[in-house]
């Protein structure tokens, strides 16, 4: 897909979401206004890395910017968007439980900007990251996809059923393998194996997976 | 490890593990002189891949390698070893469930090369494989550490009661974690979504693992 422009970005948050999104949106040519967080301490390092203003209280929040990206937790969103008063913006969340209505009324625009990854700030690497968009109104929707598209190959429009059920899947696919891999650690321990033996194997099985679907 | 020098080797077996081993082997500057299967066609085809001899019968198997490489499966050990008779060679084989002692008799000198990964001769990849050895006396046991040292940069020494451990945690890591993407697979195509979307989470969830442990 395309990148057609840069849009100027309020990131607000500072924790997994917002700090892996805000590397993949200035590495691909965005830029970040500022950083909200209301922990200052957070804001100002999430700021610096991404070489921009950062605020934590509401009133010094830049109002001019293209894009407000609401990386909070699912039960923060609510909180936030009574706070939020946008009419000339496109504010996003990026939670995977939450309906797209939750922000009706906060901004002008509103949508969902949902990455299907397991995200890390502490990880050197930024894996590739599919994102599920959806938005009230048609041109946001395609604002949307052609931001998602600007940071990764695999965009799709998904509704929160949909979200729902990727976010399931997932879970399964993150949570319930790390678990089996976790078991399978310790059990090599108590055997006194190596468990270091089987990273290949892991390695392999994944990529087996790619080739065959 | 380094590879001190090149082997001389025939391969007894035409599936998966014979094939994989013989290019990592060939691949690594070892001499491959035969391949030996019951099935000429398989035997031909195997052997042509390694621009060597096939045969499929005992009567004309090269007598002079250094090692016999016994890629069958588990009840085929028993089996053939009957057959065998290399008093002035090595004798090894690569399954996870096959004491040492099975060879014993058989050969000169006697070992295990149990390769500890899915090997599958249609993938265009090679993966990583780590090698499990033993051997009937430490002279063949320090042959065996240096063969697979030349093919591997994960090489240790394991009894039958370790390599039978070991591939049960492979069963896990590997066919488990298959079970569950392909529950996940059925499931989003039931759900109209769709699964290449999670390929990137389980690539990342399987690097996460190389990366932590």
């Amino acid at each position: 897909m395309p990148h057609l422009c840069s849009m100027r970005i309020v990131i607000i948050g500072t924790g997994n979401t917002a700090t892996i999104l805000g590397r993949k949106l200035k590495g691909a040519g965005h830029h970040i206004v500022q950083v909200f967080g209301r922990n200052a301490a957070a804001a100002s390092a999430l700021a610096y890395e991404l070489e921009c203003a950062s605020a934590n209280y509401w009133s010094i929040v830049d109002r001019t910017a293209d894009l407000y990206l609401l990386a909070v937790s699912d039960v923060a969103v609510e909180e936030l968007r009574k706070e939020l008063n946008l009419p000339d913006s496109t504010l996003v969340h990026t939670a995977a439980s939450v309906p797209l209505d939750a922000l009706k009324g906060a901004a002008g625009h509103y949508g969902v900007f949902y990455p299907l990854q397991s995200l890390r700030k502490g990880s050197d690497r930024l894996p590739e990251i599919p994102v599920l968009v959806d938005a009230g109104d048609s041109a946001t929707l395609q604002q949307l996809e052609e931001l998602a598209g600007s940071i990764s190959g695999q965009v799709a429009t998904a509704d929160v059923a949909a979200r729902l059920r990727l976010h399931l899947a997932a879970v399964f696919c993150n949570n319930f393998v790390n678990h089996i891999y976790t078991l399978m650690e310790e059990w090599c321990v108590r055997q006194g194996l190596d468990f270091r033996l089987l990273l290949p194997l892991i390695r392999e099985t994944a990529e087996r997976v790619q080739e065959l679907t």
